[in-house]
């Protein structure tokens, strides 16, 4: 059975056989099959229950439990355990934990306190893998593996003795020579220059900070380390799995390159999804916020990685850990609202977290489908009328989600922004900002990342892309970016592109750096917009587009591009601040600052764009339309996140999937309420 | 002589000889005794004028003081100085001193910095324990002896080896077997499982948090290391105390028991009464808070363990250390109104800090009766005053604080909402407000504590109990307020009572839990309130309580309870959130939230309970009323907070106990100002 | 060639020869000196270039870039390199790095991460200046010399196991006895009587904090220690100097009396002068803030060290550092404002930092005159103007600040302010106020320094001295006030005067101590000003002063002094607050209170000093007016530091120095303008 085979969408839960008493795992599975719950996930913190004490292995509990789950009929996604070590191995091999920055080291009691690079840890969990993969793999009720669990969440930066070694050999064989390493770091500054490499340390406590080249490639080597750990998983899993299983992980975190490590080691990714995240009490929420719709964001970035993918983790209850977080309880309709986001992304599988709400530990709050009771309730009759709509949605399965806008991501300019100011300064606007003009524009967008280790992605299926602060940049990314503008795209980018090679050294160069011919700009001077500069814009034929963080002055070589906004407010008033240069058949377009929520809208606008499925169906801001299009058809998801009903019109005669009705005209979306028309 | 003897109110002040030249000691005792100040405090933090290298021990200094005091008539509260070890002691033995989380050991320089468990301090605080008691304890101006210093002040956590090594003695004490262990710390959650017993440890940095139950029975060890030490030096001094000296020590703080502190250890306990740091300087004061009266509050939890006790530190300058706060000195009347306040809450001897400011060190700015100069001040004068008045108090001594309504506390749910949010959040909200609900409607308010090592206290002299929020239950406790309900009591119970045993562990039952019966409620379905979730109310019978922070839905069990409130405004509308149930000649009301003022308000009123006396007399708001009483007869304390003059009505003919004259009708009390009547 | 001889006004620049390829060098000098520019620094992180590894020296890139220096005719400050040791030093010898106060060391990375005590990077240092000095101080294009770079920036306190042991030797060397240092220090309180030497040690982690007169120990044993370092290097460079070659460090930094430094090593002091820092993104700007125009208060800093001084980095770009801060690109104009700014303080040189924006490491975005291009700008041709006004501006070279209101400072008070909250709030509001209150009345100020191991300064050429809480006083220092009163002068006291000795003790005397015979004044009681007590003021004819943080209850001792102010809207209202003295020929006066903005602005106006340069040239309150006066010529300063032009009055005829004409009656003064007219 593959979850994701284009065929069908199902529904799985997480579920924790070591927590409750062998006496209820049959009737716990019972319930979840009588409410169209057909695949649980298990295990995957369960190292103790299979060796318990160092070299003792005992495959007994899972036996059992295995034993149960065919004779249900329930299928079971199996998992490695080695994100929680247990006590035995932490206690007697100190140097397989994570450490502080500082050195202080990470204990037991929490999850994730371990390192990758430990040769210690990767030989204890090589061999658990294999233990676990060599005795259940043949299970006939287990149909695939997720990998550990949650890939870099709690911390993705990593400071034991052992990183501190491997970055020693990441950076050399990456560099060759301390002479190429020297210069790529640009160490001659603040006299760093490296003579031996037994200098060369991860970041470490100093007086005013890291070397930002240093830093960009620490990240670069944690996702390596990271990746290498799921990969070494991987290859031992591959040995055992019966043919059609699958291996996956559950994400999405930081500091790990996921399209790397999916194509080397997954068959596909799957997603944690809590979007109650956005309503934690404490909070005071921002009219203008996406809150929980905000998690669409992060379904596109999965989508990113794998088109069609599954939800491992959908929030079910009520979230929030012992010691921090206090989120609300699902109110009615929103377990079906977030679920019917997660689909409407391209999620073929959605699992809920979890059964029921744990009675012990810290995740107590942390609430499942189920309270501690047990007793039926108001969350797991939703799940059964979700389970309804997902017979109806069968055509959907297997549909790929469309976009005809694009935003450009890659590691490398996403990694220097956690750690350069002015970077992160100026794309935080941005990334906020086009996305959440989009979603306000019914506007659907992809992500599209360039990952150098792998093939180029295909852009010729977007009309508009958008490549905000590409402040590191390259030849080859220029090039591939020039192929799609001639072959007709329209491409925009925001103030700061191209000032830096894949070092994150500042090019000596005029600007935009590699980006000049393509854009046919000239940045004379540029300035950081300071706390006085206040009423500063770029006037674009009247709309006046607000200048936020950052101005660069730019300027059209020779006559190659033409001016579409000057700047106005300011001592460089009159300088132009939008060029458009026209490059084959497409269009570069070069705006001198950030792109804020008011100026993407007018972007989307102007590009022509905006609300590409106003005739189809017609919504109000507060409802995000998604289409999900197979075999030239299309599936509209209209999902309204508001408290208030939506009305929607429908411009054609539809059907109503979850009804098979034909509708058209005016139709009552209810609070939280969703539709999907096809 | 015995200070709270029930024969008369005495003041004492708090005196360091070792901080001035001898020569001035004689006349400071004079200007002491003249200005009605009977007893001084010595020697708290005197170790090395007894002890100034390891193992020679010279008793010169405190011998000739004695005599000094022995001559002017002085009399003297003697104290252990193991607050503060001595810097040979720690250079030599830094395994005695406590630490961080992250082992940074604490250093000489401050005070507090010893650890409970180290043998070697433990050796040590006995020796010069037994060395003062021995040398000094004959001498017949000691009247009685002071423990240590301020019990867990500075810090309640500790870190150190030796702690470590201790809490695992301690839970394999409590718990016997690993397997107890283990069950009761629900470890199988993310793999915690311990193996050996070597694996366990005190807190200790961790990615993500450390276990809720580990730190719960890590709460009571602290609480336990600190009544042994404290055990470990009355043992000692009990035997070489003269017949009627006391043993006491000065608190209270936070993670000890001090009711059982109290009982195995001391003949009555102090407290140190510092109402401005209410008005420290930055704040910005809410109309609304209690500020000064608010240590009315701390002085209702110092009555819960010695009914009559006294003030070993009373305000009586402007505070602040040399690091941080500044609190300006205390204005004209406050000196009194503070006074009169622990006098009315229970404080039989109050005791200035201190007789002079110090002119070195950490606490130059925590302002003594005088300033560096020693000159005579408007504060002495003012002491002079209370003196007087606290001869025409005298009937007062041994009264008894009167309150017909109590909150129930106990540790385990204390200590649990240190650490657990959730609980945290709303214990705040209920434990504020119904106290300051009571102080507005001039309610007076006992707090009354269930220690499972003590015997249950006497519940039936209170018309109203509230148990706000009582997470962590047994069957035991149960039973007692089911028997006081039974014959006749009020009880009120909030949201989330009953969810947890008293490990911390949810109970896999229906909810309230143990409570079922007492309520006859049934809670189906709860959620936090998010920060969207703006207006909702629970309706009683027309009046709109607002529901913050967490809602309980409500139902009866069958017909058993009445349903009196419902929810507004919210998608469970309709549901209960008010019930009372009839149990005996009893009544027992669920509230399905938390107890803001203006709710916990409405409580008292419709319970019968506001207000008590005012047919005696009438006070507005910014005044308390504190009612003392002895064999039958009452004394009426008004306390005036408010800058502003204050009009009280008596309506009675009543003695004003300051001036001896009768009194009825209107009086004006001025600003600060107060008053006793009997 | 010096470069403060009074003969001219000289611009100069920082250069990185390591920076940039040895082919742009020649051309980089010609760019420069065809703009003015006439003098460079070099060398002062370059410790690598000569001594890449451990005892291997090679002069071979520096000679060259002499070589290049000497053939273009540019002039050079050469440095010593030791603010940045090679990482081959630190990682083998990891002693001489700095700590946290945790003992956590600060590692290789950043700069200024060694300590001033380690023996070996004593000895280290020694050698690389020496060897530098004997190498390249020959060389014809050199002028002078900077030690280090920047003493005590990034980090002003020191804790590795070297200083440990040095403080230990630096009190036994001050103290002497034991007896004497627990006696200064009061260690009597919470028992911290040191009974051995080896028991003493630099500030380490406590419970609470440390002991108050050992941490204003610990600040002179910082600034002894930097004194010392810088010592060590001048003392081998006066070996080997050229004649007339001038020794210089650039600062000026916290923890380090520079006073003295500049006595005993330096041949006058350099500023480094960043004025947008005042215009760091995310701050909200106070209408009221001086910002930028704050810098003239720093350079008042620097002339009280060196009355004709020089700029060694003066902003030139956007500013801010990789991991924090983001300040705009000067606008037109401010480059010349902000040079204008230092020449107007006393500043005859002016170097520009950098060159050219690095285009790697930490500073990235620390701007120079060009940006990483290379390209001429906006900039470069301001600078070019600057150097053609300098020359018009020569004149000026050597003239000294005019200021008749000086504000008395000193390192006791500085020192125990950082530590001591209840000083430094006093202080924070009055250093402020006062500044504020005098640029706003164009009122030029000076800071006077009384440093104890310096000759007394003369105080006699002000009419007004400002010496707001000098809460640490001296006999000495009383009898200096004396002796300027008694000759005629105006002094000023605020709140807290005299209550302290040199070692922080407060003393046990009549307030305020040791000025209680200057002021004529009793202070009987005093407290801080809580969050309550809004509306305090002190009236002084009709003016209603604010009454901020604290209040000392003023009395006049007997018939001496007059009462001129009294406190308003308190309990303490009709007691005086401001008190005058007559003495000999002069006036102290005692306030209460502290001295914000107002209040400060009402008594330069009672004592006639605000604006005295009005009737020459008035100005609107966005100028700052500065005089600079040689051979009975007064130069006067105009500086527009707002966005809007300004109108000006001259009140006589003068030479405007930059065009040469002469003007009288109404200018207009472009934004962020300025004139000079002699």
């Amino acid at each position: 059975m593959n979850l994701i085979d284009g065929e069908k969408l199902t529904l799985g839960t997480c579920y924790y056989p070591e927590h409750w008493p062998e006496t209820m795992w049959e009737e716990d599975l019972r319930r979840m099959l009588e409410n169209g719950i057909e695949v649980i996930r298990i295990a995957e913190f369960a190292w103790n229950k299979v060796e318990p004490t160092e070299g003792t292995f005992t495959f007994d509990f899972f036996d059992r439990f295995l034993d149960v789950a065919e004779k249900m009929g329930m299928k079971v996604i199996f998992c490695t355990p080695t994100a929680t070590p247990p006590a035995w191995l932490t206690e007697k091999y100190p140097e397989v934990l994570n450490a502080r920055i500082d050195g202080v080291i990470y204990r037991h009691g929490g999850r994730r306190h371990y390192n990758y690079n430990s040769p210690v840890y990767q030989e204890k969990a090589a061999l658990i893998t294999e233990r676990f993969a060599e005795h259940f793999a043949h299970r006939p009720c287990i149909i695939g593996w997720q990998i550990d669990n949650e890939i870099n969440c709690e911390t993705d930066v990593f400071y034991s003795q052992s990183d501190d070694k491997a970055f020693r050999a990441f950076v050399k064989e990456k560099y060759g020579t301390l002479h190429a390493l020297n210069d790529a770091w640009g160490t001659v500054f603040w006299n760093q220059t490296y003579s031996d490499w037994s200098e060369i340390h991860i970041p470490r406590p100093t007086v005013n900070n890291v070397n930002i080249h240093l830093l960009l490639d620490y990240t670069r080597f944690v996702s390596h380390s990271a990746r290498g750990f799921v990969k070494l998983q991987s290859d031992i899993l591959r040995r055992y799995l019966k043919p059609g299983d699958f291996i996956t992980t559950n994400g999405i975190f930081s500091n790990v390159d996921n399209h790397a490590m999916n194509a080397e080691s997954l068959d596909f990714m799957m997603y944690d999804s809590y979007p109650n995240f956005a309503n934690m009490t404490g909070g005071t929420p921002d009219p203008r916020s996406l809150r929980d719709r905000n998690w669409s964001r992060h379904l596109a970035e999965v989508r990113s990685i794998s088109p069609i993918f599954g939800i491992m983790e959908q929030q079910s209850g009520a979230n929030g850990q012992t010691h921090s977080g206090m989120a609300p309880t699902p109110k009615p309709g929103q377990i079906t609202l977030w679920t019917m986001q997660s689909v409407a992304h391209g999620a073929d599988y959605v699992s809920y977290f979890r059964w029921r709400t744990c009675t012990f530990g810290t995740e107590i709050y942390w609430h499942g489908i189920l309270d501690y009771s047990s007793r039926d309730n108001r969350r797991l009759r939703e799940v059964k009328e979700i389970h309804k709509k997902f017979q109806s949605l069968k055509p959907v399965a297997g549909a790929h989600y469309e976009a005809k806008v694009a935003v450009i991501k890659d590691f490398d300019n996403i990694w220097n922004a956690q750690e350069d100011v002015w970077h992160r300064t100026i794309e935080a606007v941005s990334s906020q900002g086009i996305y959440a003009a989009a979603q306000h524009a019914h506007t659907p967008v992809d992500f599209v990342y360039l990952t150098d280790e792998l093939p180029a992605p295909d852009l010729s299926r977007y009309s508009v892309i958008f490549y905000p602060h590409p402040m590191l940049a390259s030849k080859t990314r220029a090039d591939l970016l020039q192929r799609y503008v001639e072959n007709g795209g329209t491409l925009v980018f925001g103030c700061r592109s191209g000032i830096k090679d894949l070092n994150g050294r500042c090019v000596m160069d005029l600007l935009p750096g590699v980006f000049r011919e393509l854009t046919g700009a000239d940045v004379p001077e540029y300035t950081p917009v300071g706390p006085e500069d206040k009423h500063i814009v770029v006037d674009w034929e009247g709309e006046k587009l607000k200048v936020t963080v950052f101005s660069d002055e730019l300027d059209a070589i020779g006559e190659q591009a033409e001016v579409l906004g000057w700047y106005e407010n300011c001592y460089y008033a009159g300088t132009p601040g939008l060029l458009v240069n026209r490059v084959g058949k497409g269009s570069v377009y070069s705006f001198g600052t950030t792109f804020p929520e008011e100026t993407a809208a007018v972007f989307l606008r102007r590009l022509g764009v905006a609300e590409p499925y106003r005739n189809v169906v017609e919504v109000p801001e507060c409802c995000e339309i998604a289409v999900r299009e197979k075999d030239g058809h299309r599936f509209y998801f209209v999902l309204n996140y508001s408290a208030e009903p939506a009305e929607i019109v429908l411009g054609e005669a539809k059907t109503d999937l979850y009804t098979g009705e034909t509708v058209q005209g005016r139709v009552q979306v209810e609070p939280y309420g969703t539709r999907v028309y096809g």
